[in-house]
């Protein structure tokens, strides 16, 4: 499996994937999702891809293989075109192989993330599925994710605003790539980081994270510890004497009857009664 | 969809579910997935569903039939037993609408789980899966959940050990019950939480939670806040130059070249150079 995550900022673009690929839980590699087209002072562009292995790195070929045509990525006048180039590469590939790929019962299965900054247009992030349409990420919910995104979407949406600065958002990925590592064994290091600030139109800041970094560790051991410490600040429920009438107990009887009996409810604020 | 998790501790249970139940987005009702069967001294018995609703209440509606037949749950020796009815239920309701389902499409999808305890056996959780086949909780991972399980997942993973106490256990049940309300809508309130403690053999503690309820309403709010004021706390990341070569850019050209020149990385801790 894979997790990548690009949030778009007010402050530029962050982007971060695992590299960790599977088929099968006994056949575990690294692979690197993350991929760059850099024309230093013209464009940055940073592509990641989840799915089946085999076909992103098809998608990937093609892209670089038209890299320099007129309809490649380099000749492409916004990101919207960039995100057309990659939805075409991603129709190439399935017009190839798809066929075959269903003799063998294989779903015709990719998902990227594209998303940089050509010249003077605003920062954009596009979401390509299968059939090679798109999405783009917009101001209400300024991220999109790829891959196992559910266990680390709750802190995006807590955290993650336009306004938040690069250095939050960093971080912010990061955290959400830790609930992902911990809840799902194949997610794992290491991890690639880009972070772009607007108008930059160069990779400036970029980190390879292995087991051996130490703010990574720093981030997975003080985000557990403080975690836990403030889910032991949280009150505990206080359970007070209800009546009959308002212990509702769904019952295992014929009728689907509801139960009332007397028993204990949480109804007050701990501390009170 | 659902989401309902079962803790299993030292001190006793924890069972929470949902309420919200879609047929798609534009149909969304409320139907409580806890059924309960309780003979006061002897045992206390709690079930939870998800996945297709009609077959869900199906087995609910066979287990109630049979309840007090010598092949129910009020004759079960042991838990064991009990999951075993609850397997049975499973297979009645398939071999009565699979085939049926099945010419049109739908898949026969249901998961369950099911705890309590009887006389003086330990307390037991149990999943069952739609085949009938079930599984039992083990001390490694005190826990169980069916349904929209992911959102919830890395709080439980963090806190829950079989030492946990009830109050803490009921307190992350709500917390992992909120990451989930948060981040998927077809979960909602309200909820039904039964906490039992070892030995009671009877309901004791039951809440049913709605949108009024004062602890669940502080839990929400603090923990959002309090998670909020944790990730400030962490230190950002502190970028340093790096060489060309420990910056490893995998670029999108072909033949698949790591492109390495100087940048910006996450080497050092925050605070330290």
């Amino acid at each position: 499996m894979t997790y990548c995550v690009a949030l778009r900022l007010n402050a530029g673009l962050v982007f971060l994937s695992d590299a960790r690929t599977n088929a099968g839980i006994d056949q575990i590699s690294t692979f690197r999702k993350m991929s760059i087209v850099e024309r230093p002072g013209d464009r940055l562009v940073v592509m990641m891809s989840a799915g089946n292995l085999a076909i992103t790195q098809a998608v990937r070929q093609h892209l670089a293989e038209t890299l320099e045509s007129d309809k490649g990525i380099l000749a492409a006048h916004s990101m919207y075109e960039v995100a057309q180039c990659v939805g075409e590469a991603v129709r190439f590939v399935y017009h190839r192989d798809a066929k075959a790929l269903q003799q063998f019962g294989i779903d015709f299965n990719c998902s990227l993330i594209v998303g940089g900054q050509i010249g003077t247009e605003r920062c954009r992030i596009f979401e390509v599925y299968s059939a090679g349409n798109f999405i783009e990420c917009a101001e209400e919910k300024p991220y999109l994710q790829i891959g196992e995104s559910k266990y680390g979407k709750p802190i995006l949406d807590r955290v993650i605003r336009p306004e938040t600065s690069l250095g939050d958002a960093a971080k912010c990925a990061l955290v959400s790539m830790d609930s992902t590592l911990r809840s799902n064994l194949s997610v794992g290091l290491p991890l690639d980081m880009l972070v772009y600030k607007t108008g930059a139109l160069e990779v400036t800041h970029f980190s390879h994270i292995d087991a051996t970094n130490a703010y990574f560790d720093q981030i997975h051991n003080t985000w557990g510890e403080k975690l836990k410490e403030v889910f032991s600040a949280l009150p505990n429920p206080v359970w007070t004497e209800t009546s009959a009438e308002e212990a509702r107990l769904v019952s295992l009887r014929v009728g689907n009857s509801v139960e009332t009996r007397p028993t204990h409810s949480i109804q007050t604020l701990a501390g009170q009664q």
